[in-house]
């Protein structure tokens, strides 16, 4: 695959937008570490993380970029990567996923990563980097910093409006599919409902949680205003899948149809549903991150082919969803570009779509679509 | 892909049965009415209906119809689909389709839409139409002509018997999925809860929703005695879609196995959980009607192997749910015949499945399994 | 397919640990029988349970096995079945499937079947047979034979540990799936409130479907420190899919972190979500058996697609999941192997995969996966 023809040739040219990422860390981990990282779980004793259709990714696609053959065994790797150390392994790989542009979430950071602004000087060529403010964070920084139940919600939303005032910040995000799942009563909560919520937490403590809180967070993007990211699907084990079902959002979408655009995260396996969502309200998008690497380059055309079944063309995004290690912007993006170049020109080779169509499906969902709904100056 | 080989040419010369259709718009549609007929949502501003795959594939395949090159672009295709006039537009997607029985549900008609006589003159060929009865809509005529709610159960009745007794009436539809979902209580409600139901209706108004009431009007399928076909999965945005899994009417199913044969329409994405139902229920039929044309040909054959990977080769059925724009007549059929032909030729050419079988499944699935379940003369 | 490389022929090679299964009738099956037997409903009057594709893959793969010509009718087929004999057909088609290690689930048996023993003697070529003991049996026979509701607990751990301590038992099963889903409370249950259920349950009589109880079967398959199978997806009609979706079983899986392994059996609709928790709980695992032979050899490759999209490698394992006719053995065993092959092959000729890796990847799956969880002595 890869360079075989004119919609490979585009896809492997065209720089991207990555609309949803994360930093990488910014210091050698150590194996264990990085093992860990390598997984949505944990390292287990007795497994390699290498032993997963990502490890086996890394292998072919990442090795070649620190000077080692393809395939080359784990140990072979990981002694290649300490030797050129965290900043130099970070310089090849962001480079080499040809991304232009990060929007980086910067609330989730169990490790010491690097900053927006450390990420786009890593990959170089120009790359720029915005922010997307998590929401779940900010109401936890509130609470943590003391406030009153009733003033509980007018906090919240100042200090989300201070957070996304802040130079470069495009978006907004909430793990509500990790604190409660989708099937939220969709109503924008009371004042009332909101006070007494948050004098239940607040006496309680630790994360957020609450239902009646977790839709208030929902609601307090709608009034934000800008564009809001949603974890779906596939993530860690703290989510309950079945729960993270976009289509479960259905009646909050119906509520909030006109206002903000909704950008509906990685998805799988319910990359079927949020194409239908995304299908049939104006205001929803869609990526298929994260799965992209973990599923690697060879699978990824398979998941991209669902997702794209009824979606259109103006609402499919790139991102990587990359946390932790370069690899997987690396990654990513080679699974992405070689995935839906696959796709696209097995429909343009079948006559099924020409091949100016094809392009412009391409560019679109590599970046003029992110730039549209994020309002970057290059939208074409 | 097409005319290859003999399954292609079997599939490509199958007068079909089409077991669930609608009406196509009598007059021009305006533009913005064209393309919202496009989608399965609405026209909006700042998007082309055609940027998506049911979008190229019109101007793939429909557009050599209207004597325009194939991959023409949407204004053209717009422009000359006018000049022609609906009446012509229609005749030529229509006859293209070769379709030979259409089974029309007049349930819904939010256009000026031809009837099913007229529709079956448009397909030409000695073409017959067939209808549909929607349940909900006889329901909803009772209330809105006045009834007491200790009659509405028997009037109801009444009323849907004198429905189906109409010359041509082949079956039942309830679109239940809209109303509720399917987790109904799948019991038979008692004339009093019917009674109560219906009495909060009747003064409440509005469309049919009550839940007793829904599942009221399951039963009554169950006393007219003929098939019932249930929309199941991808709608508008009205479904709630998680809700619309036909894997929840399990219950309903076993209470009322023996009774009548049950049509699961269109079924994506779920359409596995209902070849899991039509395995192991007697009374279970499929089809995946509505995607086939919104998926187009090139990605019809994907969802088709999904929908056929346990189903009985007796309990697949053709429907193309083509609704308002006569495109999706064409579409339809055409992403049936060329992803069913691909499927089954793959097949073939591994030894998994000999030749006579491919063309037995061919026939029984674009024809024969309807003739059975609706009765029609022949029936092979 | 098959015999074209070194991945095909390593698995057309690899003697295969079937990690769950039923035994065979010793008796020659009526037709009408060994109808309902091909299917996981029953045999339908009108309708041949040959025309499926679990039919034709019979036809295709196991004609061949009795003298016949590949695709031979099913009548044919049926005769020369019955002229060779039950004792006959068993041992070819077992023999066939090249399967070292059965691992034999006795607790499910309307037909009279082959003990471990003699299904292992069936296979010949030194065969063995582990046994797999169904602790909801265990508990049914517990209350048949009376007990005290105080006691139930007690007495149940009992018996399950003098059923697990038989010479050759490996693993216990539960069907919880079938009883009440996986939407259970998944806290263990107090011994007050397994004896005030096992009291409702002893009373009243029939299978143990109590909610308090099955969860209490759970949980005792923890306390007898056993791998634990578990029923999940795919089954006759008596499941409700939707509820035995695995990812419903989140919160448990937390709660007994650390403890006993639990393998996914079947799966199928939900093998990504059975990836996906096989991809972040340590003790879990999965197959896709059962779907297999339901799909055919022909379809299999795409369902181990999905299966294995994030799944690491250690966590897949095989299984036929055959129950009353040895034919199942053949066919899951050549799906597996073929579906494997040319799954992995694909991703070695697109240099996405390392040869190496593919046939370790080969091996694992088929046989050291389960040599491992079920500390076989061959573990590699």
């Amino acid at each position: 695959m890869g360079g075989t023809g004119p919609v490979e040739e585009a896809l492997a040219a065209l720089p991207l937008v990555d609309h949803h990422c994360h930093g990488v860390v910014t210091s050698d981990p150590t194996v264990r570490r990085f093992e860990s990282l390598l997984t949505e779980g944990e390292a287990w004793p007795g497994f390699s993380a290498f032993d997963s259709p990502v490890g086996v990714a890394v292998r072919r696609h990442c090795a070649p970029l620190l000077d080692l053959p393809r395939h080359a065994p784990p140990e072979e790797y990981l002694a290649r990567r300490a030797e050129l150390g965290a900043a130099e392994v970070n310089r090849r790989m962001l480079s080499a996923a040809g991304t232009e542009v990060f929007c980086v979430d910067t609330g989730y950071a169990p490790d010491r990563l690097t900053t927006p602004a450390e990420l786009a000087r890593a990959a170089g060529g120009g790359a720029v980097a915005h922010e997307v403010v998590r929401l779940e964070g900010v109401a936890e920084a509130v609470a943590a910093a003391g406030v009153e139940p009733d003033e509980y919600a007018g906090t919240f939303l100042a200090a989300a409006r201070e957070a996304v005032a802040a130079p470069g910040v495009v978006a907004v995000k909430s793990v509500a599919a990790y604190r409660t799942g989708f099937d939220l009563d969709p109503a924008r909560p009371s004042p009332a409902e909101v006070a007494a919520a948050a004098r239940r937490w607040l006496a309680r403590g630790g994360r957020l949680t609450d239902p009646v809180l977790v839709r208030h967070v929902l609601w307090t993007a709608v009034d934000l205003g800008l564009p809001l990211q949603l974890h779906t699907g596939f993530g860690d084990n703290d989510i309950r899948l079945h729960r993270a079902d976009p289509a479960r959002l259905t009646d909050w979408l119906h509520l909030t149809a006109g206002t903000i655009p909704v950008l509906l995260l990685h998805c799988w396996p319910y990359q079927r549903q949020a194409a239908y969502l995304a299908a049939v309200f104006e205001q929803v998008y869609l990526d298929v991150g994260l799965t992209l690497h973990h599923v690697g380059p060879g699978r990824a055309g398979a998941v991209l082919a669902e997702a794209m079944e009824i979606t259109p063309f103006r609402k499919l995004l790139y991102s990587s969803d990359a946390y932790g290690v370069a690899e997987f912007f690396r990654l990513g993006a080679l699974a992405f570009r070689q995935g839906l170049a696959a796709l696209l020109r097995e429909r343009v080779d079948a006559d099924e779509l020409s091949l100016p169509d094809a392009l412009r499906i391409a560019r679109w969902a590599g970046r003029d679509n992110a730039c549209r709904v994020y309002r970057f100056s290059d939208t074409t």
